[in-house]
């Protein structure tokens, strides 16, 4: 598909983020969310506002583009005749999201064939967007608008390091991703989707994580890639069924993560 | 000082964090902020937005409040005479602040004497402030305003544990950290005073440091307590001091966590 087929599409996916967030935000910091509820059995308010998020975002899609394809996080694959597949993920950070922390975020990609072509990471909370389309990357908050840009960083001497958790997938990922965590100049748990936004941004230089699916990053994929960044496997192959993945604002410091990860077992 | 005493003052802690929300802000994710500058020598946006907050601060004190001491952060203590001190930490969470995230906030606390009588947790980039004055405590954001309450929580198997890095103090406070870690039912890291806040909000059971300030715990302490929660240090005594501290909203948890973190050398 061409660009400007792409950027026509970009209207669609924010009608997604929005109604998401309402779906999402309706449960977000409600009373009787606890970490406990996905283990009972019942609909708990974490399911519920999962679950209600994508069906927003669906019944979009039904509506709007019946011929694409859709990958979600809740409910089955559907085919389509198009091309194209929506990649959705209603709520990225589901253990933010039931701590109350603003870090957790809506994922829509639109896959057309050889990886991301269009994304959102979207945070109704604070009311930010990370946008991509094609090969343009912005954020959006209110009336304020910026251009998303990664930053310059000559190694990992100098790295600003984001990940969500330190016990990270197996123990050879674990011991992978220590080595990189020890020579980078700092790094921050806990941000979830929020790091890949942040690394788009220019505030962070690498974000390292394993055992994602799809759905977790195909708009981070679309969102770095546009704002100058680099995302792949820890062997350098493309990122975009999950898995393994390395985010980088700058090759060099993409390269120097390799180094260390890519002959992880 | 009585409850009234204490509930007129909030007005001018509300002011102290308005402006230092303007001076934080001015500098939060501008692009000349890297995770290094704080030691190259040179005054880094990290250090000229903690400067001007808490100057802004003491400028609002010196002119309403010329009696009363101060303990900041940045700069010399101020004693007072009127047997009240005001506690300020302009940035608390200088690492999220320098990748971009919003889980820094700003803290103001007020010593009667015998420990924390009002606190504002306050984050300006989401525009929420978390208050407490003697018994009170409340949330706002915009129009929006809640009662904090702590929730019940009846030991650390239920209990959602927040910290901000894993790589807590020394090799014993790593170690007792650890226990209670393994422990409950889920850890997350990364939040800076916001895991005060959304405990006293009822978002989280525990929170658990070590290393800290007295600036970095007053206004938490203040907030926890009138939300009905508990905060002490690792062996039960007075956390005011700073140092190691245990945060937890029932004191089920909080009896739970002391056991496994008292006899830490």
């Amino acid at each position: 598909m061409d660009a400007g087929e792409v950027a026509g599409l970009i209207g669609l996916a924010e009608q997604l983020a929005d109604a998401a967030g309402v779906e999402t935000l309706r449960h977000f910091r409600s009373p009787d969310l606890r970490a406990d509820s996905k283990e009972t059995g019942r609909f708990d308010p974490v399911t519920l506002a999962d679950r209600a998020s994508e069906a927003a975002m669906r019944a979009l899609l039904a509506a709007h583009r019946p011929q694409d394809g859709i990958l979600g996080e809740e409910e089955e694959a559907v085919a389509g005749t198009s091309g194209l597949t929506w990649i959705l993920d209603p709520i990225d950070g589901t253990r933010a999201f039931i701590c109350g922390a603003p870090t957790w975020g809506i994922l829509i990609g639109l896959d057309a064939g050889a990886g991301p072509v269009l994304g959102i990471i979207d945070q109704p909370f604070t009311g930010e967007r990370f946008l991509a389309a094609g090969a343009r990357a912005w954020w959006r908050r209110g009336a304020e608008t910026r251009v998303l840009a990664t930053r310059a960083c000559d190694g990992l001497a100098g790295a600003t390091l984001l990940s969500t958790f330190p016990e990270i997938g197996t123990a050879g990922e674990r011991a992978g991703f220590e080595a990189v965590r020890d020579r980078v100049r700092m790094t921050r748990y806990g941000l979830d989707c929020m790091g890949y936004a942040l690394l788009a941004m220019g505030q962070a230089d690498l974000v390292i994580e394993a055992g994602l699916a799809p759905y977790d990053v195909a708009a981070p994929i679309a969102v770095i890639a546009a704002a100058g960044g680099i995302v792949t496997d820890w062997r350098g192959g493309p990122a975009h069924h999950g898995g393994r993945v390395i985010a980088a604002g700058d090759a060099r410091v993409h390269a120097d993560a390799l180094a260390l990860l890519r002959d992880v077992g």
